[in-house]
């Protein structure tokens, strides 16, 4: 019983495919772990591992100081959260809430949970479900720093890299939405060039191997352009959007001749062409940062 | 003279920033290179290094067994190769079109090639111009096998992979266009991601080394989505699409909210509500493959 009591105790809310594998993570490193969600059912696999699974939300958080939520998104977690019972039994207890929505949510939570006593982290998981647990899940944090440093113990049962990002709570749903907004945009990208392909007689099989090499080329010209971007700079010399905006219009037309859609690129190319247009042919394409937040 | 005439010659036509990039790469390798471009004064620092200059595009073809052309696009390469005189000096002579275009502009010059006696074959260059010459190269090749092979050893001239794709000529441009769809559209969200961040008070060098991880983890993304496509079946487990537009919304949201214009992640998110609305929303997102292209 002693030990059961040292031991390092966590609650995990929400147990769709990622909240299972956080306390599968937490379970693994003997973590004692309470689990509930809102549809029952979801935790056999993970009280047969050695989970409590508590009968209620307020049961649940009050089980342990330290309560993670991994839901669908802000709308879900307040559902839980903002219960009286729950928010009563959360009082001097911390929150973090690992579920994506916007940096807005994520600050209106941490206003909430000021307002009622509770102590309150947010973050962002930036890595899929099957890394969780192992050295290449990525976590992003923010709200207080002395909050973060006490239950990081806890947290790197989690595995992976976990950073600080700031004390504004909304910092963490910030990068996640950013990076989120790469990675979806490329994925709609990739796609497009799947579906581009196979209407060229060329398979996915085919195209993968090249693809790399294009992911490969990403990073310094992220860092490149990220540098562009903070100095409100762009140099086109070597690739200036009067070039971009005829590789572009190649993809239109071409997938067009084939019945593709191609709405994403007619966009991307209509927002080169505005560059232009408002006279920075000359810079490089990214000046298109300028051109969609321009006030 | 004998030194002269046994050396490997190329004409290269076109002297823009990849143009000057080839030349210079062949007379750094020892061949002989005429060159030519529309608008005077390109030559200069070639001359210099031992290029000739010639004085019109049937004097340059005329000078080399093998002419690369690397324009702006097809229209340009045409209004070359298509004069009488240039057709003419070309006859038994063979032509390597890097310039950029779609899959039916590579396969109506091929045509055009094979009905006046010229020898054909297309290509495309991957890779920035700071990569000729170098081992970072990457050159894609289409047409006939056994011309690729007469000319691949002044190629490798050019440095880096040189992979001939096929007979079909349109083959490299089909490669090429689908991986410039892919960089611009992730460039597009790059750059979208930067001004969102940005709004956010992240700059893009806090940005960027997060970014680095979004690119890390797309070429094994890559290889699972290109099998899925080729199948025809879309795994969603771990991620269906249903929870990808969750991530978009916020996305959309949070641009918005900083009156940051998001249509391309509009579009993208309209089209993965489509695959839902259509019954597939336990798929993954690159279903969204088989909706753009459907008949």
């Amino acid at each position: 019983m002693s030990e059961s009591t040292s031991r390092p105790s966590v609650t995990v809310l929400g147990l769709g495919p990622m909240g299972r594998a956080l306390a599968a993570a937490f379970l693994d490193a003997g973590v004692r772990t309470t689990v509930w969600n809102r549809t029952p059912g979801r935790d056999g696999e993970l009280v047969a591992r050695g989970a409590v699974a508590a009968a209620s939300p307020e049961e649940a958080v009050a089980a342990a100081p330290l309560t993670v939520v991994c839901v669908v998104n802000y709308d879900a977690s307040d559902a839980v959260l903002r219960r009286a019972a729950v928010t009563t039994a959360l009082k001097g207890r911390t929150v973090v809430n690992l579920s994506a929505d916007t940096p807005g949510r994520a600050r209106d939570t941490a206003d909430w949970a000021a307002r009622h006593g509770v102590r309150y982290l947010d973050g962002a998981i930036m890595t899929p479900t099957p890394t969780i647990g192992t050295a290449d899940a990525v976590f992003l944090h923010s709200g207080p720093a002395d909050l973060y440093e006490e239950h990081r113990p806890v947290l790197a049962a989690l595995g992976g890299t976990h950073t600080h990002l700031g004390e504004d709570a909304g910092r963490a749903a910030a990068y996640d939405i950013a990076l989120l907004d790469i990675f979806w945009t490329a994925m709609a990208g990739y796609t497009h060039a799947l579906a581009l392909a196979r209407a060229e007689g060329v398979t996915g099989a085919e195209l993968a191997p090249f693809a790399h090499g294009i992911a490969a080329i990403l990073p310094p010209l992220f860092t490149e352009f990220a540098a562009d971007a903070d100095a409100g700079t762009y140099s086109g010399e070597l690739n200036p959007v009067t070039s971009a905006v005829s590789t572009m219009a190649h993809v239109v037309h071409a997938s067009e001749a084939h019945g593709i859609d191609a709405s994403v690129m007619r966009v991307v190319e209509g927002q080169a062409r505005r560059v232009i247009a408002l006279g920075h042919g000359t810079d490089g394409y990214t000046r298109v940062a300028e051109l969609i937040a321009r006030r």
